[in-house]
């Protein structure tokens, strides 16, 4: 039996048309800081990329600069800017900030001073979607490209941050959007590449996947794919709330990614029901990924009110857009008899 | 006639080795830092990738951390740590140091307090290279891994760095290297990747073209190629002597790496040879590739005494370990038509 893959928002496999031009892309030679005619082909293919990656994301006119990930250029437009952030961002962004802004049961965080602080579009572990208040200063769009329709410039933001590997891309490649002309402090020096805020010789090959797999998930989102992966996540936690009642569907009634599901179960370590399902042949997760393979107490959580006992149950399902009924099935199947086994022992 | 590709200390064509090692780790579809199968899977495939690299750059057990290149590697060991280099060195490195070391007619730079200072291996426009002195802090390994034998744990510098697409591999893929548990303050932070040492999400694509690469140069230098290359370049240099008595082969006498020729007609500028070069098919540059399509008179040969005359008639020929003999010849001839016409219009 094949495996079926849960776990979406920690990363995504990569899409074929990232692949192809991926490929496509090895052929290309030269250096794009090179005057000769093999750096100006690098370079013209580098700026096309970087056009479509602006078209997709709604940030036509605005300054794409090409990072390492999104973790990156986090730090680029949030180290030593003393910013504000709730403790529901990700780790990359919480490395920087104060973590003081409030976050109610349903996730929603308070901002008081928009032009200070850094709020995501939408949480990586419950799927909760954040209004944006107009002149934020920094938003981690990341899990947000690809799932939810967003334009960049009508977001009121002066800057945000993507990877290319949770929309089908490969993995080290991102991009910091910047408002036309935000000056920032470049991190990584020496070289005028990416006008001059980000030194080094850009990742060509990963520039390439990214712009293709961002087309594709645009196209895909305008096609109305993710409504479908909405009603099949909602079809699978009807399944899940029918077996075991006491469970809850955190940020159920919130606007959510329409792929994830946050399920806690007062008691049953996470972390448990992740090895389980595993060994079952299903890769779901507890908590972020991003942290060395170390499971800890979720802070988006414990931020939302929720106990430790809860907090630690917390599994997260974020389901493919290939996910089919069968595997849906399969895996309802799985977790109902751990469910119903660990109910047993503990009932 | 097909072009010739003269620039190969800017940047090199993906290697065989590494385009299928690529286009295999496309199909790993997991987050490194995931705990399920998936995961694991990813995870094991980039350790494996890191001893390889270890193994290439003879730095078994020291610490390989993977960076976006060479550039942000050379950021996280100096940037804030006050240390003092050469003006030869690559921008990637002058960014952070004290620029004051000394540096004689030769390109050899002396160093009063290894323990404080950075000092390339080999310098990417002269190919000049360098006697390292025990307990340096900090090498940039770039231009020499791959093209002259060498193995870190004997170089006795702390720390060291390198960039895949220099030897065949991807760009946007390099490393960190430490002597083991050398203690370094992240640059980009939020996730315990790396040892914590460098955040984000893995470029695994990367890495493995990286690995392959590394394997197959070490492999060919090991095999002798790069005496071969050594003795084109040398005769290469004795046809534009020839030619051309008046001009400078700089760090000839020297020890250099064995495929760069820097050369110098004093009055002819680089820039307008690099564009007559360019339109007669051959790819060649004046100075550092890396800032951005910008040529500027070199702060290398400045540093060697040169005057301004000479240094801003400075081109690099770099050649690749193909070139063949009628390429080399057809580089000659063209190079020698245009010198004939300068050298006609200011006789």
């Amino acid at each position: 039996m094949s495996r079926v893959y849960l776990d979406w928002n920690a990363t995504t496999p990569l899409r074929p048309e990232a692949r192809a031009a991926m490929v496509e892309a090895m052929d290309v030679a030269g250096n794009p800081s090179s005057v000769h005619a093999e750096g100006r082909a690098a370079k013209m293919a580098m700026e096309r990329a970087r056009e479509r990656i602006a078209a997709a994301l709604g940030a036509e006119g605005a300054d794409v600069v090409f990072t390492s990930g999104a973790t990156e250029a986090a730090a680029m437009v949030l180290a030593g800017c003393g910013m504000a952030c709730a403790p529901v961002e990700h780790d990359a962004v919480k490395a920087w900030c104060e973590t003081s802004l409030p976050v109610d049961r349903d996730g929603a965080v308070t901002i008081a001073d928009p032009g200070r602080s850094a709020l995501q579009l939408a949480n990586s572990e419950t799927g909760v979607i954040q209004d944006l208040p107009e002149g934020l200063a920094v938003s981690d769009l990341t899990q947000g490209f690809g799932k939810i329709p967003f334009a960049f410039n009508w977001l009121g933001v002066t800057a945000g941050f993507v990877s290319a590997h949770k929309l089908g891309g490969p993995k080290g490649i991102g991009a910091l959007i910047l408002k036309k002309g935000t000056d920032i402090l470049a991190r990584i020096r020496g070289g005028g590449q990416e006008q001059g805020r980000r030194a080094g010789t850009e990742n060509l090959i990963g520039i390439a996947g990214f712009a293709a797999a961002a087309e594709a998930a645009q196209s895909d989102l305008e096609a109305g794919l993710w409504e479908e992966v909405a009603a099949r996540r909602d079809a699978l936690e009807a399944r899940l709330a029918a077996v075991a009642p006491e469970t809850i569907f955190v940020g159920k009634a919130c606007k959510r990614l329409p792929n994830t599901i946050c399920l806690l179960t007062s008691g049953w370590k996470g972390e448990t029901q992740v090895m389980q399902m595993d060994l079952a042949g299903f890769a779901v997760s507890a908590g972020s990924a991003c942290s060395s393979g170390k499971i800890r107490t979720s802070g988006t959580l414990q931020a939302m009110g929720y106990d430790d006992a809860q907090a630690q149950s917390a599994i997260r399902i974020s389901i493919s857009p290939a996910l089919d009924e069968d595997q849906m099935n399969r895996f309802a199947d799985a977790w109902e008899s751990a469910y119903s086994r660990w109910r047993d022992r503990n009932g």
